[in-house]
């Protein structure tokens, strides 16, 4: 169960108006790594969890805070998008900075939500679940969720580079400081995790039961051996488990597929049609 | 520019058909986490790839290797949708095993792809690149590849407790053992990079532009602590820039926020919309 | 910003695991009109408030309390799973239970999530932004929040009907009550807008701009009458502002239309393309 | 069974081509709320109707306008479109008038429709059965109805403001007058259904099975009383069965969940795992 | 503009109520080659059409009849789930026709549209305008005609054969017929065409501007040579405008490309990480 | 299994970046029938072959020049990006070049994908399946085939009339020579199995068995009867198996459809709503 308290986490407040970078800034609002995609991998992870309970308050503690960006986000961009125009090509024409505008602004910002955030990222796509999972093994999911927190600050270092206003720049600071802590925080679960159970997920499969022979080669299949430099390609393997093989070229363990025909119900073309 | 040779890179041969575990199977083929999102994955970031040659080596060849898994697990999807039957309720009430059938196959292996494999999953939904990215990072990326590699894994293995066939347990052998050297090559690219850049994506970014007050800071949002005993709760920062923090309960830094009203052009609700 | 609290709205505990039910319980965890919808739906609307306070504040509450719901429906779904088989056709043959499981479930809850609630509806659709929306025009928006406690209550009620299990029926029974409410809440907020503003929405663009002389027409455009028997098709206009007009047969007020051929840089099928 | 005539329902004609415009224009053809949407929204509901006939003729005689619409606004984008350049920076550069054409148009009215209109909203995504619904229920669709004649002149009416061209304004100008009347005739439909059933969706799930305590209560579930201040929060429901109650702040009528551990086959993280 | 009249273009009434049937049939009503698609293909192409009268015509009267198969199709399938059960494991566990059911039906018949034709596939997928288009160009888009028609007649000969029931035999006989003569129809019109322009795609592009060299070659890329045995790698070109030329290995033409360096503000990472 | 070689099928230099044409470029990558579409509609053909080896060879030798062509376009893309400004209103308004490249540009270009290559089309939207198919019926899909190299000539043609880099033009120039070729090749396939089977897909469902009557007839759906001038109109049917008809105006041959009540379990309005 939820409440909500009506201060921000942190201040969203633009010097003024943006229309083009209320566009771009709904790249980490609903993009594909923005903060609904946290907010919501975070809370189902939390929610399915069947694991110690310190896990399952750290995923909503963080679900939790996502939630307070989506909103702090969603602020600034309704902000930015205050007096945006409506406009044809008739008006572009004589003002550049309508052009502009014109040209960089999603029009729906204007005709479907009337200058709200939208649940959409920069080009204009819908969020989607696409974008999130939840698997019930934490490892996976962590790795997921450092993925996640280093894609999004990435994307929140290119905005803060395309902006020059105060305002974005100080939001934008500290959600780039909360994700540094993120990334930090995910990778500390994760070494926790990996110290008791070793790096390979899903850790409770019978190494036996693998074809073992090829879990640490590295196949070569391209022209050229460039990917031979790599710490991948020598030496012992991260799980200690084995030694990196560098294999050059790749062999072929199974035969050229010949698939039986279809059954006639099926009206696919039959194996009786000419050969030259 | 690539060539094809005929010969799978494993066998993919079950002892029978079954169209239900053809089904399930397309998880892995067309999932979010299937053979299509890592091939289209690891090709794009080393297309888009502008830094040291080895790394775009590197992807090229486990992005190839990726479509020669594609390619076994369609041929495996085929044999076992040979001679699937098409049915109606009732065929089905007569048979309890067309029942059975009839309710865990995908209709579209039938009616749509006449017994071939789907780019889709096991839920029928259509392979979408909403699943994947290449971000210009490499530490942002290969998070992703070792993300997708331990994901699918755990699919795979879940797979392999799914079955009896032990031709189709063989196949997905290889496929673990090689999800295995995947994540431990993923590993190793990360360590070498992390070693030279530290951990925070991207590390390019000037600290002191970041809010860093809060840059270590946990908050606790939800009731009760269970989230202080984590290694993400206290002692030196993964980064070694820094000290977790532990605060409870977290502060807001914002102020409640008040949008401007719209302008009459937009023909929203106006702010004079009487109060009680 | 948000606060968690560990305790669930209401209880959530089935009798015992049912897998088949947890997918269809998905349809209002994750579907069209389910509690993801809503949730996102009300807070959007709230964060892009520039009206009245009291507005917003409704729909923060509410959109809140959708959260919850969320989380109770995923706590569900994680129980209904618990013990999900994993089987292949054989295991299938041999007993009708497992047989009607495997048909009935969404794979994706045993291989993608480990017995955990998706953010998808009841045939594996990943929930999408494209169920939800906020124009910035209260009246517009409550009546979209109506349609969506209306389809919403609806399918509960018929979740209702198809389970068995007096636990699962204990939390329908609530959130079906809740629903009640939100019809009622909605209806209230509704009523209060249109005795302001009038029912047309945007009341604020002239009518005089309007062809007004269309604005009360019902057009009858098929074949037979039945269409004249209701309350649209005489007597005023609910707005008052007219009177209904039965129209039979429909006028075309346009003429055909004849498009300029294309430009030639364009390689459409140019109009000089022999006429018989 | 239909039938097609070549007339439009009213004219479609800009006074010069506006290639902005005509992706602006797109929002209402193939948008969430476009024509698109109401006209298959309408139709299905109309095909899959159960009940009295005289509603099943209004669903076919309104969908079946709506097909018009969608064959205006078709037609009005490709004249919008007419001689639409095709153009690179280097041409954009020269010249502000085919900059701002370049950035405010969609480039797949030229790259893929050849100057036609698209089945997609205005920024670009396709349109998606996501958006519509029958349910069965007239009641819950009769809102859905209204919702998006709503939503829909909404749109309209931004368009209108954002346009200077006359044959345009002409246009829309009697497509709000259309919406106009279809906003009046689903609020007739709805008041007579009403009459007979009372207000809440389904209206015949008795009242008794639901949790009746929480049918009338509004949940306080932020800081702050702001939503005490609305007809929802007291005085009889609108059902007339009950009072509203608001209740500040709101209970949690069941625990904190503890789910189950996985059992080992799906290899989830087991909750053995360390803590501190 | 449209007519409709409520006769239906041919019966549409199955012996008895079959829900798993019901839902295969939807993937030739909403699916990729389905009815809505070919509907609004046709319809799309007509309204954009900038060419001759006769082919406007001709898409206008046919896209006009597929509407009346979208309604054929969702009778017969609303009649299909009439009384379809809603039941969970316990109901389904005593009876192996509910069984059947349960695992073959989509469960949103019942919960979201109440015993109604659903915009969707037969696994569940909604409609997607990503599966139509209208290029401008009769040539390529009559193409894209016959495609559908052959993959719908496939499609429907297909359910033909998985049903027993006469009714849905009857209707399915119906709409296999009209695929006849619509294939013979697209052949006939692409016929016409190809006899004033030859065959390729645009026909308006002049020849010297493509890299004629490489025109009529094709390139072996895998291992064998069993390609070289059909009509398109020898003889006379089909547009009589070259020779096919089979050429083994095939060659590069481009060097292997090397990426700029990323501006520092994209924070990507540098190229001069170490090599080893 | 696929191997790759660095070399590039053909050069993709341009003379300078364009971050406007790499977006309409972005067209022929990711779209409907741009190069992922081709690559993996003929991969999938081919592994789901279950007919003569050398069709099975042509798809795979095709589909693994299409990767290629995926290799070429990325890469060309990534270099036109080369240097995009990141950039917000205040920066784009001094400058009508920096304005018009924010305009035209997809920001995601800059903020997802780092100046690389996207798995989308030119309006943003990502890749996705729904564009591709396989049915085992290599009739219907050749012409699938046919279709897409048809559409996607014509793309490359409009986007080499849209830009004057003379780097893009000659890479365009390859492109468009090839898909000459492949238009030819599946013109060629599919005059061979047409020879062998005439031209209804699928030749193997009985004749007797469809609604024969209806086989040859036009429907004139529409006022007018300019469709009555085209080859499909009238003559020997193009399978050699009937005559065309022209029939106007078009018969019903099924009643008006009155479906039963649904279930009172549905919860549906019942039928007893009372009429006028």
């Amino acid at each position: 169960m939820f409440f909500h308290m009506k201060e921000l986490q942190y201040e969203a407040k633009p010097s003024k108006p943006d229309p083009i970078f209320a566009n771009q800034l709904q790249e980490i609002l609903g993009g594909q790594f923005g903060e609904i995609s946290v907010a919501l991998q975070y809370l189902f992870q939390g929610w399915n969890s069947r694991t110690t309970d310190k896990y399952r308050d750290l995923l909503m503690d963080v679900g939790t805070e996502e939630l307070a960006h989506v909103e702090m986000l969603a602020t600034m961009i309704a902000r930015l998008l205050d007096k945006a125009p409506l406009a044809d090509l008739e008006k572009a024409a004589e003002n550049p900075v309508t052009a502009a505008i014109l040209g960089g602004m999603n029009p729906q910002h204007a005709i479907v939500s009337g200058l709200g955030a939208l649940p959409a990222d920069s080009a204009g796509n819908r969020w989607t679940a696409d974008y999130i999972g939840a698997s019930g093994n934490l490892l996976a999911d962590f790795r997921a969720n450092l993925t996640a927190e280093s894609q999004g600050r990435l994307q929140a270092v290119r905005l803060y580079e395309a902006t020059t206003d105060p305002g974005v720049k100080d939001m934008l600071a500290f959600l780039i400081a909360r994700d540094t802590m993120h990334q930090n925080m995910w990778k500390a679960a994760i070494a926790e995790i990996e110290a008791q159970e070793n790096i390979v997920v899903p850790s409770t499969f019978p190494r036996e039961l693998e074809n073992q022979y090829v879990s640490y080669d590295f196949y070569n299949l391209s022209a050229g051996e460039e990917s031979k430099k790599g710490r991948w390609a020598k030496g012992a393997s991260m799980d200690s488990m084995g030694e990196f093989n560098y294999v050059s070229p790749a062999p072929a363990y199974g035969e050229a597929p010949k698939l039986k025909p279809a059954p006639p119900y099926m009206h696919n073309t039959p194996p009786t049609t000419r050969e030259e």
